[in-house]
């Protein structure tokens, strides 16, 4: 049972713009294997101030599709999601992995409230439409989807929210939605009421020189020398759209974006965790 | 996205007592059926004011257990929840059930909030001890159970709780809990801060005083007459427990408790929803 003085222990300023929120986005490398979600919840327990982690999902979704016997549905190389996956995605993601997640995060006095973008009307998407390829359940972000009163008042409530990849239309159809948008999207939407700070965890630990060379880090990128990095050809294939997306949320008002490895979190505090991209 | 007027339109008056909420129980005869859901959540859409939904599990949960190909476990007749049981429950009930009625609910302008117990660590419930039977995973709750601050300011933010029948113990467990006394621990917990209406919808039009003949409902039931029922031999079998429970949270506080159809909810503004018990 909580009691009156734990209602408000977060506000560390009356100044929205000085108060600092991470928004942490975590993937299937920490979730898939429970030792790593472990120490990662430890370290996100440790944390100060205003935070909020979004999951996406890893195997286990997969894994129950094949018991029960869905075929994964592609187009193009694309995922397709049909009402079936979307049903087992809800399942998995909003349901065992995210309550899971809470719990795990109670146990460590982290007052986590597990959410989908349905709940509280938090997070509403677009059905993409359908033009070559019918993605399905699918959700689009745009700058007017996060309701950005309810979400700080959460926060303001002392609460943790912990987002599952999961939104709606607000129509009643909950949408399969992308977990780096997700992060992204709220990071921006964010950003009028508070220094916002968003955190990719993946399976590097860092954006690398050379990507056989695991300690070749580049530990900070202002988006003048992004350009650079990027004529030069240092910075291509895959990791390409993640930080074009990073400098597009700067560009948008989040204060920093971090890339690195889930199990170094730790280092955020001193600002040496991973690459550090700003303006 | 929503606008700052939309904060708190939950504040009939200052004065806690005088402000009535419904904690509403579905089970599976309502879940199980999409159009007595659909029914059921454009009432429950239209009942003005505070409002919490408790719903249970159904038939889903047996049916992916099945597919599974977990056997149920059974001991003397009652069912076990091991650890395979939990995980579906999870899917199922927090996630498939739960986020598909907040969603629903949305599409109807109510601003519903899906929750387990350990989200907000609203639910805390202790593992049922393991004396003749060990019961797995199940959860009871107890008077300290219910984070009423917590929860009395989701409900001043406008927000409608939408509970499925998961608890926690606070230390990273997830828990299987019974949802009717979720609904009546709820109810009697915020009895201190509102004026509490439970209610509990089942497969009966009420307590009927000839269980083959619907129509004989007994509309008011005072905790005097009960005695008398109960001693006449009315009221026995399975709604003897319930009613047993019902006053025993009209005891403890709660101003009333109806027992009715969900497709009659409707009743509830004129109060004549159902079987009203009272003190």
């Amino acid at each position: 049972m909580d009691t009156p003085k734990n209602i408000k222990k977060n506000n560390p300023t009356s100044d929205g713009r000085n108060k600092k929120l991470y928004i942490i986005k975590i993937g299937g490398h920490v979730i898939d294997n429970s030792e790593n979600l472990h120490y990662f919840l430890e370290d996100f327990s440790d944390l100060q101030g205003y935070k909020i982690l979004v999951h996406g999902g890893g195997k286990m979704a997969t894994e129950l599709s094949h018991t029960l016997g869905i075929e994964p549905k592609m187009i193009d190389g694309r995922r397709i999601t049909d009402i079936e996956t979307l049903r087992v995605v809800t399942m998995v993601y909003a349901g065992l992995i995210n309550k899971n997640i809470v719990a795990q995060l109670q146990a460590k006095k982290c007052n986590a409230i597990g959410l989908t973008g349905a709940d509280a009307n938090l997070i509403r998407a677009n059905k993409r439409p359908v033009n070559e390829i019918d993605y399905g359940f699918v959700g689009d972000l745009d700058q007017t989807s996060v309701a950005t009163h309810k979400l700080s008042a959460l926060l303001e409530e002392g609460l943790i929210p912990v987002f599952s990849a999961i939104t709606h239309d607000g129509k009643g159809q909950l949408l399969n939605t992308n977990a780096d948008t997700i992060a992204s999207t709220i990071a921006t939407a964010l950003a009028a009421n508070y220094e916002t700070h968003l955190v990719y965890c993946f399976e590097k630990k860092g954006v690398l020189r050379d990507v056989n060379n695991e300690e070749s880090i580049i530990t900070r990128i202002a988006s003048s020398y992004f350009e650079t990095l990027k004529s030069e050809g240092v910075i291509a294939g895959g990791m390409l759209p993640k930080l074009e997306n990073a400098f597009k949320a700067i560009k948008n008002g989040v204060k920093e974006v971090y890339i690195g490895k889930s199990d170094e979190l730790k280092q955020l505090k001193a600002q040496t965790f991973g690459t550090k991209l700003f303006e």
